[in-house]
């Protein structure tokens, strides 16, 4: 073709030496050897239980990829040769909500069982995907534990509205996926769960960091703190990441967005101290309607949440 | 009727066990016993001297309760059963400023005359709703004393443009209805005032903080201090909180937003510092308009603002 | 209470001669004697193929119903004594939506069934709510005709994906509700629909008048024609009253938006038409997504398709 | 100074022989002999019924006039060298808005009186600029008679809320500043306005043409007959342009908007039509909220509104 | 793979009988045979007097095209087996805009010779690209004459600020690729132009029909005329639709919005008019920018235009 | 005139106190003496590699600025007696990018030679501008230094797409207006450069500190630390303020936005505590796209930092 032709939408100026963090994203027959990241998207968000577009977050991180480059300044990493195994998005029923979840189930387990990638990401999707998703590690990887970043507790009763994306980790528990005490929720605010669910948090052992303790202490001790908490306790440490507990001003596209939030940093930083440990090996982002959003800058910062866990892996290479 | 109607706007899915901030709010009628809680709207933006749509911020702050649950997680502080008399909004006229200020007056007056709510709430409106609020405490409740959260000093001439957004400090000291040594402003910003007006509070022995002592000291240490100068001179505390205190990136929808204020996290440990203390006792929370805002964000503050002075009253049964 | 106080969200101005639209609507309790107008608001669009918020309409149109008035000065009709009966709104389940669209069925009918309202009004929610309200009717008020506005033939298969809202009419018709030949579809445009829903509709006899007949011929000489072929075949006549019927410059609020349908004057001369023929007693309005529209536009327009059928019936009086 | 530079906000490409409407607004002292075409803001919003930020107004339609040329390309009229002399805006008193409605009375008055310009446009504001103006007019000019576009009649009472953007027509009236038979009403819309001011418009003898009679004639054979009836009773005619006499979809700025209004053609072929005759020598153009609008297409159909008088104007010479 | 993921943002729902427009774009390898349609984009708006996003309009075209089905019902036609060869978007020179367009240029012309398809396409980009398109067409394809649809002439001189998207037409002229009396422009409204352009298209022979023209005349008949005038003249008709001919309220989107233009119907019915004769073979579609839009409603008819022109093309085979 | 009329645009209420910083700015006819601060616009923005609207910019500024007194209330600095020369806007050529940079060479020199004020702003525009500005006081002013607050190094290659914003220091180090060891770049952040760029920094000795610098030491340090390390190279420090730096929480109209950069507060003490040494005398604020912000937030940002400027430089009197 003519030289100055490209195919629809990639005809953007780019100079000789960047390369953009979506370049990192690969077709699994481009890709050679084991697949070290993985990535799937989840684009669910029918479940929720005020209206939600989170369905449109896996495409719109994905862009946001698109705005970042591969090289770290600070510690001069420079991830250009990283793929990521993008293996595309599961097709969810219109009508069918179960069946919509339990094609992700099915989804995450036939790649793990078909491609076993080191490290497994899943863009949500509101926070009903994590069920499925763990559920398919916990089949596959063995004892799951999780560290789930959230202003709530998503423990609520399944008996009254089914499988919201308030439940996934009551679901998670009363189908034996998950224990209580593997669960560390880092971020829980005040005024946005009800009493009854921090009972029951207590009653299982859930492991509670409230915003108050992430104020009052490094983000780092907690993070560690949870780490060796759950490594010995369980066989892989899912990282879950609910966007909501970010502050609103950090946040501004999440649906239950409210003030007295972390800040980006703080969660950027968690992450990445968290990816340091090798039992660290999958992590869901969740809860980004970008139709509420401003200029995509909820999905900014979950890129950044990936790029964090890119840059804690790839240095213990 | 059918079992699965409700009626119009209130058939949202709710589980069993959680409660909403704004099902706290209740009719005088439905109310039992002693008021301990009265709120009132004051749905007043003519009087500001940039456009306005602050009158609709009463409606907004109530739906953004609508958001919030009754449970406060890291103090275990259910306040299901803490009701709020809601005694609706003060009905404005369309064309007689002066008139709307004193209906405002009028109503509180009435209010506090005849239930006698322990605690009482006032949301604007524009910040000119304060000098009626005050006025009709001062009446009822002896000598106030303020703690003014804002930018700005409000103590503007009334000669040139009559009582508008930017008086009501200076006419609540042109009319004896406070003292300046009983007002203490906090979060004063550089660029936001007349150098008069600084003047004239130094010289009516206005109490400043500015930003800068803000992010010099603990909020905690300021909140104290005003406390304990105004707890010898004065009958009763009110907090008059504009919430243009805050920083833009925290209250996005004020008319009078900039750089270089307070993170939302600040003002809320300081309301709740503040409202510690018994003679604590009335609260304003004005100059939001709704019209500018991003997702009801400023609103959402104001509503923890709101809980975080409820948390404190609770903790003190 | 304090003479200028009125109930939250009540306290607007109004002069003593003006009634709103919205005031016409009357809690069951309110209502004396046979019901004439019954409303019921069905605020469902998870079943939609594509992203919808048309679960906000009901709201949205009952509060556009608040900016306008009872009285028609062409006609000099005065509806202030109007009373629509508002029987609230359906509760929806939040992850299961087959039962969601069979609690409208059953609301519909109970409502039907208890009190019998001559004239009954549905404000969806997407057009899948269409199917459960004429089943609904149908079993209780004899054979019913639709008269369909719509870009759409809305008679996708069911297979594929359920009962979306691409399918009422052929869900009506494959469960018997609907015969083909008793939907009368005008509006119907190029580019929205597959070859193979346009042969079903052939095969099945629905009537089609597409945009260009519209354009080509006086709406009301089509009305009038699809009443009189109606009129012989069916008991009671129903418009259905999709509004992407409209073009998107006049209904910017339609998830389905696009060039070349209807303008608004269009739409409400032929639902007045329309309406005057006794056997027109059944109406719903849908597909308005409030969180897409600009300054509520859309519901703006559905406000008045509900006004233009209460200005013909009200001249049968 | 350097050739590049142009003082702030003027540095615009522009090509040596294109000349925008805005450069016909001259200064005062710029202008020479005696003074064709006068123009004056009256940005005062705070009369007005509902939130309104038409006090914006004035300088959004001077700023669409910066976006069309002079060369009107069907009748080959050029009108680069006519001038309009801009008198500027009324200053708004904050928090008097009687005191502000008789600015706009005075500075009307005193600009006929010492430059009297042969035809003078007023750009509200909101509807209740067009007393004061026609007062003054009035009182120099000789008996008035107004052709009003709008889709209200603006007759209500002034007991309930003084004088209000619903009350110009009955505030002259009533002031004797106006006979209601010098008035015609013309694209009054159903659902608009109660039923006792469509009484009192009989009452007093104004003449409406409603929308349904601008759809059924032709708007050049209504305006001519409307000039025909006024021009026998009275000295000097005005025409009064409430921009939400349009549709929704042709003027999305307006707080009071609605379906089934005239189309943006409609409007500038009857403004056009009017201008013809000599004795249309006033007009204002009210009722456009910049805020709510989008991208400021109502102030350029306003803008259109006064190039349409222009060419009819010019035209005369 | 997983049988339900599909790559990513191509996880859509899709009934087995539904084709959406978007698919029947391909590439070059996938075609077999000779090309009939063939599409490209030129996303350059830096030529732009004022401020333009237009060069995402390619992108905001084909996304809009995935909006619509194969199928127009009225005429009974399914483009389903059409294929458009989509060649791509030309990259730009960031910083240097003659290149930009001379790359426009030599990009038409290779695939013009390499593919030679029946029917070219080019998606803008602002009017600028219309002279490198049409000159590539007048050295392949013989002598070209255009039919523009537009409220300007776009015949400024090119000595004041280069070749922007006010001179193509001037461009193509003083460069002997189109003579005067080969344009017909069609749709020119008042107060868009300088009048030393009307009088240069006058002295030029360019034929124009003013929007005055399109009221009073019926635009197929206008269309036929000016196909009549063409065909014997030149070898090869072109249609550049400016999406601004336009009135603001059915183009949105377009840098230069205003009232008095054309409504969608009508510039729809024009174009699918003239593409019925034989020698309309080439279209640019142009001065879309899609960061002004709302909701895509510019690319959605600019979709449509297409539609309308593959419409007529499909009924000759 | 009449008492009550100003000139269009003007008639704001102002109280007699009150002065805004816009007032600041004056004409330079109007000044008298020597000039202390000069003020120009450089509205240029096609030299981006993204879609930048960053030539609205210095409009925006100048309008933020007129939200603010003139009262530092903090130390008690009233500016209202200073003067700030704005020469205005430089005229750029709207197909000729390389013509536009050289115009605001020339402009800059002019200003410089002609009227030599002691401290210099510039508003862009892209950071294109950046590298004309300093080439003409290099040429006025002797040896300059820069401190660049920015997220990105800007030392992009030349050959790939000219003279971008992503290239102004590589262009200065290359035409030897700059030498690497004179550049202090502060905030540069992870994920924005590509590698080869911050190894030719390293190459060229730029001193760069990254956010994470920013975030482990106090920023007064670190510009104490860059002033010293640059007052014994050069003659001239000039502060190249890339409103990028900040979080997109606090600059969200930045085009290249990011979570993770500094806060307001940090941004304006930088600039404060930089400008307090008399070396610093020239200023940029580039990369603000007013189309993109909200509520021009980013540009209020921008006035504080002039006016942070200015705090410091007004305590030096
Ligand atoms: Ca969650
Ligand atoms: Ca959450
Ligand atoms: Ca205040
Ligand atoms: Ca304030
Ligand atoms: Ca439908
Ligand atoms: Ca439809
Ligand atoms: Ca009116
Ligand atoms: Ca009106
Ligand atoms: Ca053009
Ligand atoms: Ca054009
Ligand atoms: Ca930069
Ligand atoms: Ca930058």
């Amino acid at each position: 073709m003519s030289r100055y032709i490209k195919p629809a939408g990639q005809a953007k100026f780019v100079d000789r030496y960047t390369k953009k963090m979506n370049e990192l994203l690969v077709d699994l027959n481009v890709h050679e050897g084991s697949v070290k990241y993985g990535l799937m998207g989840a684009p669910l968000s029918k479940p929720s239980i005020s209206h939600s577009g989170a369905s449109m977050a896996p495409g719109a991180i994905r862009q946001a990829m698109g705005s970042y480059s591969t090289y770290a300044n600070h510690t001069d990493q420079d991830l250009r040769d990283t793929q990521i195994v993008d293996f595309g998005d599961v097709v969810m029923h219109p009508t069918d909500i179960v069946e919509s979840q339990d094609r992700i189930y099915q989804s995450v387990k036939d790649v793990i069982q078909t491609h076993n990638p080191e490290y497994f990401i899943l863009f949500g999707g509101d926070h009903s995907v994590s069920f499925p998703s763990i559920k398919a590690l916990h089949e596959t990887k063995g004892k799951v534990g999780v560290i789930q970043f959230d202003a709530h507790h998503d423990l609520r009763n399944l008996d009254d509205g089914g499988p919201t994306n308030g439940t996934p980790f009551r679901r998670s528990i009363e189908n034996s996926v998950l224990k209580g005490e593997h669960i560390v929720q880092i971020g829980i605010r005040d005024f946005t769960n009800a009493k009854a669910y921090a009972d029951y948090a207590v009653k299982q052992g859930v492991k509670v960091y409230t915003m108050q303790d992430v104020l009052q202490d490094r983000i780092e001790s907690i993070i560690r703190e949870s780490i060796n908490y759950l490594k010995k306790r369980v066989d892989y440490i899912y990282l879950s990441v609910d966007m909501d507990v970010l502050d609103q001003a950090f946040a501004p596209g999440c649906p239950a967005i409210g003030p007295g939030g972390m800040d980006s940093q703080t969660l950027l930083t968690a992450v990445q101290e968290a990816a340091k440990h090798p039992m660290v090996k999958g992590m869901d982002i969740v809860e980004i309607d970008p139709t509420l959003d401003f200029r995509n800058m909820t999905s900014r910062v979950a890129s950044y949440v990936l790029f964090s866990f890119l840059k804690s892996k790839d240095l213990k290479i």
